[in-house]
């Protein structure tokens, strides 16, 4: 069966700001040595495994030059824009109608654009184990082995055992507490968000479980590849409400299950994912550019040609673009969007 | 009798870097708002008693430039270049073996370039009275009277009473209990640095506190206003040990008086000096250029076109420069000398 992809590459990345901005969020960024952007590590990590001609990017319209520039090799036809933002299930509906109509029965992906995964290899062994666990009918997750109590992600319950495993419960973002026996347990599983289930399943579940938003999308996916589409779509997609696959589907769904992977994933959430995908110094510091730090611990910079100073300071976050400065706690970092509420009325120009 | 003035301008300004550098320091920079430098205030606070024709500079050759053009109404030969830092009891003593030969006898004022005074009428008033009580032949220093438990000032111990009182002990930088106690006193004064005498009781103090001092600089301050003068000063003064004033001749000689002073005084020694200074918000943020603070408190910031985005952080100091930038913990900004001693290695272009 032929193995296809979906990449969301529609978000924000609010909080990256000041390096991602609304014209360019944190997809588009390499956040890596290497240069190469998040979208740009995403399909080339699943071209051992899909065609180019079968992997489609859903965002919204400002970013399609981006995306033109960025990945060359996907045809243009495979770039689904969404008249505006209505979270992941609609989203994943849409593409699942086209896909049906396109391929008929296939293996479908469905992967954010933004991650980072450090073990390659391994991911792509993860991913092989997720599309066979799909053809057999299931709705798979790919499920990460937490290394820390994370109190910002959703977890997964899993039957005991290794290899594929049945998902009994789902658990949004658990207080501190919560998360540390979650870990503790070994029972419990981050949800990546990155997800592998046949186009017949994910359409019978969506029937299922949201049979709304299924009635009204699938005439649109319907007319794929008419003159009729655009339209229908802007007609239909600002009307439905926000909904997540999570919510929507997956914590209702019967027949889920996860593959347990440890490829050294991060969602590259906030700055301080950085100190977790950077090389820290004995100090703790995760220094990139030219950044001198004395009497300094546990600080994350990035800079640029200027020099940065850091003097005395435990836990900051500096990072500093041409127009604009990012000052912050660490334990402030998931606040980001509060500052940049209070910029907008004067300084939409940086956002 | 005539009153003269000695402005000592040969200061590093370190501990206002980046915006202080050691080509141009802070008392060549605007603090404030009206443009006007340090050391033009200095000038200009003078000019009710002073001429400029009586007006001296002390400083270092590679500040001639400088103080030519922010100080065009100065006699050039008013500029006395000391071939290398010193302190203060060697630029004092060659000024007044100087002044001594130019004007006979006279009233000196010795005053730091680079302190920040609010309120000048009162200032003047204070001025006014140590050139009387300087006319006398006491050894005159304005005291400033404590508005806080500063451990980084020296104090002066007074005899009681309002007026002109005579200082009984001088105490360097003492620890924060002692400072609280000393100001809760009132007995106390900070000792400013700025002093008025008469040329002939500077010289007797000079000559017999610091005999080995006045015997090496007598003949180079002799030698003034002809071609032997800077032969003979570069030949004697890098041999002279570092020594104070108020170590060398103060806090030993026995007719030291203080005029109580509270004219808005600041010696602009760290940048904590900008929160005394400048106008604080509700959060006690102090805020210079394009900056927009959320939750963050006690902050001062000084940037200029670039937005300054500060979000979470306490008592931290941000000083933005085209090529440079400094975040600092307010408690650290007195280290800032070790922060440029790990700098000169590699960044001595910022310095």
């Amino acid at each position: 069966m032929k193995t296809t992809a979906l990449i969301m590459a529609g978000g924000r990345g609010e909080r990256f700001w000041p390096v991602s901005r609304e014209r360019r969020p944190k997809q588009f960024l390499s956040l890596t040595e290497d240069g190469e952007t998040l979208i740009q590590k995403t399909v080339r990590r699943l071209l051992p495994l899909v065609s180019p001609e079968d992997i489609y990017i859903a965002t919204n319209a400002a970013y399609l030059g981006l995306i033109a520039a960025q990945l060359p090799e996907l045809p243009p036809e495979n770039i689904l824009t969404e008249p505006c933002a209505r979270n992941t299930a609609p989203c994943i509906c849409l593409a699942a109608g086209i896909f049906r109509r396109k391929y008929g029965d296939a293996v479908m992906l469905v992967l954010p654009a933004d991650h980072l995964i450090r073990e390659e290899a391994c991911f792509l062994e993860s991913l092989r184990s997720a599309v066979q666990a799909a053809g057999t009918g299931k709705l798979v997750t790919l499920g990460i082995r937490p290394t820390y109590p994370e109190t910002g992600y959703g977890y997964l319950h899993c039957t005991p055992g290794e290899g594929l495993r049945d998902v009994t419960q789902f658990l949004e973002k658990p207080a501190s507490e919560t998360a540390e026996k979650l870990v503790e347990s070994g029972e419990w599983l981050w949800n990546s968000g990155m997800f592998a289930w046949r186009v017949s399943a994910i359409n019978a579940a969506l029937r299922r479980y949201q049979p709304l938003l299924y009635a009204q999308l699938m005439p649109v996916a319907g007319a794929w590849g008419t003159p009729e589409f655009s339209r229908k779509l802007a007609d239909i997609y600002p009307t439905l409400p926000d909904s997540s696959i999570d919510c929507g589907v997956m914590e209702q769904a019967e027949n889920i299950c996860a593959v347990p992977c440890r490829f050294g994933w991060d969602d590259v959430g906030s700055w301080r994912a950085i100190e977790r995908i950077g090389d820290a110094d004995r100090e703790g510091n995760c220094l990139r550019g030219d950044v001198v730090t004395v009497d300094s611990t546990g600080c994350t910079v990035s800079g640029r040609e200027k020099l940065i100073a850091v003097l005395g300071l435990q836990e900051v976050v500096i990072v500093d673009t041409p127009d604009a400065l990012l000052v912050c706690s660490k334990r402030s970092t998931q606040d980001i969007k509060k500052l940049l509420a209070a910029l907008r009325p004067q300084h939409c120009e940086v956002l």
